[in-house]
């Protein structure tokens, strides 16, 4: 157990990630006081009834009033003007952190906000589940995921270290780089996957000859696996694609010029060209595998929720099945 | 319990499915005898060594004598010179099929080789896994899954309804269609989602600026998800595009035409088209998982392999995480 670590946290935002920090910082006993702030009344009612945090407040301004450490957990889009409301409000030696996905933006649009005797590191733990909302949130959320923390050239030593350890006790790994590069990285492992899960999901909608019907009947083909990470909450990701245009850009346009190529491969018939390029993502997944960031389990590990009859009461649930 | 529908089958190739089609024959009784080829020597001494079939034949012309239903299960490119083949060899009255992933090249490249004493009826349980060879199968693969039957326009009636009762015999449902329709339903269902993970995968890397270890390290931010489809087998999803050509091309087509309105949105700041686009997506899974094609837990229900020390004991494992 570490122990309390900052003895008031305020929590500005209480989505999926606000809502799994509230968890993990009790179930960790990391603060002796959660205030949390939501914007939406219906937000504010839901977190009271499930006693999700200590306090809940309707302006973040007095959320954060006191606060030892405050951390944005809403859409990227609404960090500017809270940073602008909380700024006067601050506690001097207080740290001012993000969950935000996107990091050169937060240094843009919340630094000229922060006080000089504020310490602000933007953090982003890579965590998450395509649900959203206050009753999303679990305190596993984080094992064994990385949290990105990009402190600024003129960030305090201790207050860097001090964040740190708060992470690595919500159960994440912690890896530090400056902001540019976090939005690179990120621009290839999370936010292209998204615009093109988005993407198919809206191509295999709109597609005349195909009924929706028989999209969703024979999903298990493939394409059900892209539909997980396009049902994510669809303002967090507006903000993300305008805030990270320039890497979103950069890595799309490899995508479509890679894309281009199986597709000359395709019409040629050159199956060498397929053959070759389709070998080579079976080793990236055992990597992956490999370094604990996903299940050997086929199929994810997928369990139907309503066996059928002739399944019930075997030792092996029926795994289901995708691909063909 | 359905009982014997064939005195004695063949399987043509003992892959997932053709293995998998074994383990729910035997559990199910559906036959007498079961006969398997497989062209590899060293996957017919798996099959010999786990005991997936009564007899293992080096040659598919011995393996189809006297068989009263005989299933193609290799990759499709294999299947004109097999037709060509076991065509002579065939038992009169007997019903050939196939699970492949394309309908219109099967009638193609089989139909021309079958006897006129035989019934052919193509057909394609949708259901697979990202693994492959005869140790991966498992009976409970086609459960709740559907089987496309797409019989000729001259097929036998009662030839079609005993197949038909032998894939709802092994778990699946059943619906008929054309091979042309077959072929659009399956390129926006499964093969374009196939070709679009494959590609990403590339892409992720051979980007210059992340490395190979940071897309791993941060993949549960999404890429992980595409992987899975991506480690499919190589060889078979050479001969789905070889195959299915048209079909694929003018998927690709429309993929990539929505991909240029999400592009333009991007850079020029277009929320709006962005969040609208987005928040159909969510729709389309909710009707996924109530049609019973996917699971409704978070995450696919993803079990990390190992759980930490801190995690074991507990009763509700830690769920992982993607997104952000």
């Amino acid at each position: 157990m570490t122990g309390v670590l900052y003895d008031r946290v305020a929590l500005i935002g209480l989505g999926l990630i606000g809502s799994s920090l509230a968890h993990v910082i009790r179930r960790e006993k990391l603060a002796k006081t959660i205030a949390g702030h939501a914007r939406s009344a219906e937000t504010r009612e839901t977190a009271r009834r499930i006693g999700l945090v200590d306090e809940i407040h309707e302006s973040a301004a007095k959320a954060v009033k006191d606060a030892d450490l405050v951390i944005l957990c809403t859409p990227l889009g609404a960090y500017g003007k809270l940073a602008e409301e909380i700024g006067p409000r601050l506690k001097a030696g207080a740290t001012v952190s993000d969950v935000g996905s996107v990091k050169g933006a937060v240094v843009r649009d919340v630094g000229p906000h922060m006080p000089a005797n504020v310490h602000f590191i933007p953090g982003h733990p890579v965590a998450g589940t395509e649900q959203s909302g206050p009753e999303s949130g679990f305190a596993e959320l984080f094992t064994n995921r990385w949290c990105i923390l990009t402190p600024l050239p003129d960030s305090d030593a201790a207050a860097v270290a001090r964040l740190e350890k708060f992470w690595r006790a919500s159960g994440s790994n912690v890896e530090k780089m400056n902001p540019d590069h976090h939005d690179m990285v990120l621009a290839i492992t999370s936010h292209l996957p998204h615009l093109i899960a988005y993407n198919i999901v809206a191509t295999a909608a709109d597609i005349e000859d195909v009924t929706n019907s028989e999209v969703i009947k024979f999903s298990a083909g493939g394409f059900r696996d892209f539909t997980r990470i396009a049902a994510s909450d669809p303002t967090m990701w507006r903000d993300v694609f305008l805030n990270n245009k320039d890497a979103v850009l950069d890595t799309l346009g490899r995508f479509s010029e890679d894309l281009s190529v199986l597709q000359r491969a395709i019409r040629w018939g050159d199956g060498e060209t397929l053959f070759n390029l389709f070998t080579r993502s079976r080793e990236i997944r055992r990597s992956i595998i490999a370094a604990g960031q996903e299940t050997a389990a086929p199929d994810f590990g997928r369990r139907p929720d309503t066996p059928s009859p002739r399944e019930a009461g075997r030792g092996r649930g029926p795994r289901e099945g995708a691909g063909g």
